[in-house]
This record gives structure tokens, C-alpha cells and sequence, in this order.
């Protein structure tokens, strides 16, 4: 790409290391920053150095904040001895959703993945089993991904907790409402048939 | 997604304007913006910042460039007798991948567009005809997008060119190299009739 300024091949190369983002669209983002007037570029980068500056993760749950809690840790009306424990602060704003849950969360920033040499010690485990050991916690329920990764470190942190005598539960695996039974894959029906209820 | 704090939320929303980012999309880049090491996260508003300042257009041929003339009008070996124009700096790009075109450019920065409100006064049209009004260009190729906005600017640019007795081509038509026969729309296999040649 030398028919370009190398100030531009350097924000196009930037843009190249976000996920998703291949080089050609990396040039196109690249181009139409180059095409905002000032302000609106000078706004971009702004926003970018004052996220990394004001958002830090919540000293008790580690989700997301600008304060030193978030803003459920600092609600009295949500129930702390109910901890919901997800992989990433997206999966907060997923449950948050739903608009049922009035219990509190842990992020782990992550899941165990050997793969990806992500091992217990990289992700939120310890500060979790502090807050269960601090007391105050009735239940835990596990919100990882129904992947292997997610599994297997939802299995690892129940055996963690065991010795606290708290309950772990697990989200319930099965159909999707909305979806037909004819597009679900059987592992989904599986569960769905082992995890059936009354009527 | 008041979940997250305001500073996510407008690095969110930064993300979303940019063309072929949806929300979810920008969600992803903006919170994993912040999962960057701090010098990083600044080296990319940097690239932002500094890509705004540098980055100007050639003073004659308007093509991207950090100096006050691109690397291609700079070049005494490129044929100063050639105008090819295009609508954008990408096709500049394309073309000179070709590693073929020896003659120099011009780059309209858009096509006309009534829909989008972009009239021939927003595109680089009059330094075009200053620059063949000022002689030494032999032929300009029409190099815009063979879609009907491209088709419509280059029809009515080589209208504006013909007082000035200069050549005025376009690039061909035909199928694409490496592509089937039975995969081409009508209109390009009738341009490609229309334009066959001898062997």
C-alpha cells in the first residue's frame, strides 16, 4: 500500500488489529476517518483515551464502571447473596436484559482456555471465592457459555466452591423459545428432554 | 445499555457511525478497545489524530498525501500526458496494483449523486479542467465506477473536456478475467460483444 501516506497506512494497519476487521475494510474505516471533518476525528479519538481512562472494572464484581462500584454493586435493591458468574461484561448487559434478575454478578473476564493459554490464575476466580468466603452468599448461579471452554470452567468453579456450602446452579440448556424442534441440533435436544418439567 | 459506563457508551456509539459497523459490532470494538494494554489504546487514537493532521490532498491531481504533491505527481517518470480519473484514492490504489499505468491521476473524491446531494461543484471537477486548460494532457481516461452514477459523472466530464481538444477514453468493458460466461449479467456480456476484437 505504498501509494498512500504512511500516516494513513499506519491508522489503516490499526484498524487491521481490531476483531473482525480485515485490511480491506481497515482502509475503507481508515479512509472515511480521513474523509470527517477535524472535530468529528478529534471526537473518535478523544472517546478512545477517555474510555481507557475513566472505565475500570468494579472492585467487588469486576464488571465495567467509572466509579469505584458498578452501578449494580451500588444499587441496595439488588440482592447480594445471589451472584451470577459470566465470562465478559457483555453477558451482564445480555442478563440485564431479560430484566428479571435482581441478584448481583462476577465477571471473569474470560473463560479457561489452555488453548489460548488462558489458565485460572488470568481470569476474576480468586476475587470471587473472596467474596464467597466474606460471606453473605446463598447461591451461585453459573452463566458461561454452553460451550466446552465455558463448561469446563463453570464444572472447575463449582468445585472451588463446594467447600463454602453455598448452591451452584447451572442456566437451563434447551430449546430456544421461538425456534422449531426440527432445526435443533441433538446435543440441545438432549438436554432439553433431560431437563423437561411438569405442566 | 445502561449497563455500561458513559465513556463505553459514546466510544460505542463513536464505533457505530462508522460505515458497515452495526451496534453490535461496535459493542465488540469498544470493549475490546479497553481490554488493550493503555499504550496501545493510545497508539490507536494517536493514528487517528495524527492521519487528521498529516494526511492532505495532492495540490494537483488531489490524490491522499503527507506532502504538498503525492508520490505519483512527484515522480518525473510518470507520464504527465496521461490524466486517469477516478472517483476515490482506493482506486488510485487498484490501479497502480496493475503496476501497468505509467501516466498520472485524478481523483475526484466522489461521484455525482442528486440522491446523495452531491452536485459537480463537491467533486474535484474544476481543478480538473484547470489542470487541462493549463496544456500538456494528451488523454484523460475515465476511470469512475461503471455504475450508473460513475457512467453519468463520466459522460458529463468528457462533455466539459471536448473545448479542450484533448482525447477522452474509458476503460473497457467485458468479463472478468477468470470468471464463467454463464455467471455474466447481460450488460457486460453485450459490452463485451460490443467490444470484441480481433485476434
Amino acid at each position: 500500500m505504498q501509494y498512500f501516506p504512511a500516516a494513513l497506512d499506519r491508522l489503516t494497519e490499526q484498524f487491521a488489529r481490531l476483531p473482525g476487521i480485515g485490511t480491506k475494510s481497515a482502509q475503507r474505516l481508515a479512509l472515511y476517518m480521513l474523509s470527517l471533518p477535524p472535530e468529528e476525528a478529534e471526537a473518535f479519538a478523544n472517546a478512545i483515551l477517555e474510555a481507557k481512562r475513566t472505565v475500570t472494572c468494579c472492585t467487588v464484581c469486576r464488571n465495567l464502571t467509572d466509579g469505584e462500584l458498578c452501578p449494580i454493586c451500588r444499587n441496595p435493591k439488588r440482592d447480594p447473596s445471589v451472584v451470577c458468574v459470566v465470562a465478559d461484561p457483555k453477558d451482564v448487559a445480555a442478563i440485564e436484559r431479560t430484566k428479571e434478575y435482581r441478584g448481583r454478578y462476577h465477571v471473569l473476564h474470560g473463560v479457561i482456555s489452555p488453548m489460548n493459554h488462558v489458565g485460572p490464575d488470568d481470569l476474576q476466580i480468586k476475587s470471587l471465592l473472596e467474596r464467597v468466603a466474606a460471606g453473605g452468599v446463598d447461591e451461585v448461579i453459573m452463566a458461561t457459555n454452553p460451550d466446552t471452554e465455558g463448561e469446563a470452567t463453570a464444572m472447575y468453579l463449582s468445585r472451588l466452591l463446594r467447600p463454602f456450602g453455598v448452591k451452584v446452579t447451572r442456566l437451563a440448556y434447551g430449546i430456544p423459545v421461538g425456534s422449531h424442534l426440527e432445526y435443533a441440533d441433538e446435543a440441545t435436544l438432549l438436554r432439553a428432554l433431560e431437563g423437561r418439567r411438569d405442566m
